[in-house]
């Protein structure tokens, strides 16, 4: 990770699932001096709960607290919470996803998007949510990409990056069934989604960002005898990005173009579904990864596990991926610093 | 891999691609001391490209040549070649593929194939093939499986196992279009195909082999959300499985399975499509593994890597897998002899 440049920006901490590691997650972070250096930490969550992780994590949350609404310094020493209120620790049940779990970590998380749409903060950093929770909160939610672009009423192309050490990777298609890939991919949605990938890994200071693309078919479809798609969708789209003077390569066989990454022919690789990718990923070890949701005004960071039920109130989260995810938000935050 | 028991079976090696590293890795395994106290090895090939491997190998070759068609004493003590007498191998050019190497390596496979379906030999292994080779001498050759039972005359399910350090693969559907594979899932076919993995294990020494099934839409198909498969076809064929006594469970999300069996929850992992075990097994380093093809009454195994024609004639390949597969090949014909 590069040192981040200029000014600390200032990061809206959010407060994800009561029920798992979260709370522990939260208090550990803000505890910790390299994060209390890079960033402004402002925290979104229940001052009740916070003090919950911060006696599970052992640690000492100092924190100046500030109610909704009022305005936050942008220059103090110590971190904020802004306390919403909203939750008492004692109605969860730890371990157990829950609507009023839902209910805390999306209010959390509104507040944080629309502090940062307000110039209030630079960037978002969440701790884990529980989806299941989430539905149980609201039967409409679908995922982060969607309950992001809602509350700030954007509606351009967005994306999730995964990110492990170096390597990114971004799809084109993520949560749909398999039998409807094929039909979703379109020369226009992966000239895209390559654009996207290289504008996000940019603005995180690759300069320039080399993109391998991922095939569709079994031996990127030897030559038209398993499929086409290389032949009529991803190759001239990777010839267009190209002409756009993006430095972009494939499309490789899936089954190679991760080995090519991880021996550093590339920084991210574009696959063209979701397995694709996470195949690859968890077992180089994702879970010490962070997320990126890329295509909104300002970076998104989460890390890349869950809310780790089993674990819950041990102590023992390891807050590794979570320092991560706000190291990533601090730098692209920096780059990309509005005037 | 456990020691072979019993008498030394015969294995028929077979020389793949002349153009390629199989000359060199043919010479290099029947020189190796290991290989010839497992087996009794009766290579398939042309005198003068075995010599033209033993040279690039700086290796002694001591072999008794026979013509094809002599009878083969199935207790000599020195490894055998059948010579064929069909290249010299000044016509072949290190590095390209050529009708006349695919017609080569075409006519060794055979005659091995009918060696054991005659009974003069236990098992098949071969150096690698090079496929665009083989179509060029053969237009009709789609792949080994299909060559291997046009020959041996055979209908039954054949499929092939990608192994490497224990673990095994398996996929339900292969070289075809990714926009097919949906379609082709059937409750059957899977049944099928746990079946044929179950049974492959189980002659290779694995008593129960625990197998795990992917599924096959992201998540899982997140129970219905992202794709039915998982509830209509494969958690049904896994409960058939399960009744016919076999040790199987799923289906996992794709991303997880193989962290899972690399944890060793399973000795083999069944996927849906080509690459979803592929990703997964050439990060974990496949390519010092091993194929074997499996469904026909006798083994055939092969090194999972190619011709690499990048380093042919230099002496330098590794043998290690071409190793793993002649010792599988024992392994499996030690433990399914024929009375």
């Amino acid at each position: 990770m590069k040192q981040p440049i200029g000014n600390r920006p200032v990061v809206a901490l959010v407060m994800g699932d009561p029920a798992g590691i979260s709370p522990e997650l939260t208090a550990k972070l803000v505890a910790l001096d390299e994060a209390r250096a890079a960033a402004r930490i402002v925290v979104i969550a229940d001052r009740r709960v916070l003090d919950e992780g911060a006696r599970i994590a052992a640690v000492d949350v100092d924190v100046d607290v500030v109610p909704p609404g009022d305005p936050i310094a942008s220059n103090g020493e110590r971190p904020v919470l802004v306390d919403l209120g909203h939750l008492d620790p004692a109605t969860i049940e730890r371990g157990v996803a829950s609507r009023e779990g839902g209910r805390y970590a999306l209010a959390n998380y509104r507040h944080a998007l629309r502090l940062v749409a307000a110039g209030d903060a630079d960037a978002v950093c969440f701790t884990p949510f529980n989806k299941q929770a989430m539905r149980l909160a609201d039967p409409s939610y679908n995922d982060e990409i969607r309950f992001t672009a809602a509350v700030l009423g954007t509606s351009g192309p967005a994306t999730e990056f995964n990110i492990l050490e170096g390597l990114w990777n971004a799809r084109v298609t993520s949560h749909v069934p398999m039998r409807e890939v094929a039909s979703l991919l379109t020369i226009d949605g992966i000239v895209e989604a390559i654009g996207l990938t290289a504008s996000a890994l940019h603005a995180a200071g690759f300069n320039p960002p080399r993109i391998g693309v991922a095939a569709f078919n079994p031996h990127a479809g030897d030559g038209g005898n398993f499929g086409r798609e290389e032949i009529d969708i991803i190759a001239p789209a990777i010839e267009q990005a190209k002409r756009d003077g993006i430095a972009v390569d494939g499309p490789y066989p899936a089954d190679t173009v991760f080995v090519r990454a991880r021996g550093g022919q590339f920084d991210a690789v574009l696959t063209m579904y979701h397995d694709q990718g996470q195949i690859a990923m968890k077992l180089l070890g994702f879970d010490r990864g962070v997320t990126l949701l890329g295509g909104f005004p300002f970076p998104i960071c989460t890390p890349a596990h869950g809310t780790a039920y089993d674990i819950a109130g041990r102590g023992i989260a390891n807050v590794g991926a979570t320092r991560a995810a706000l190291l990533l938000a601090v730098e692209i935050a920096c780059r990309t610093a509005r005037p």
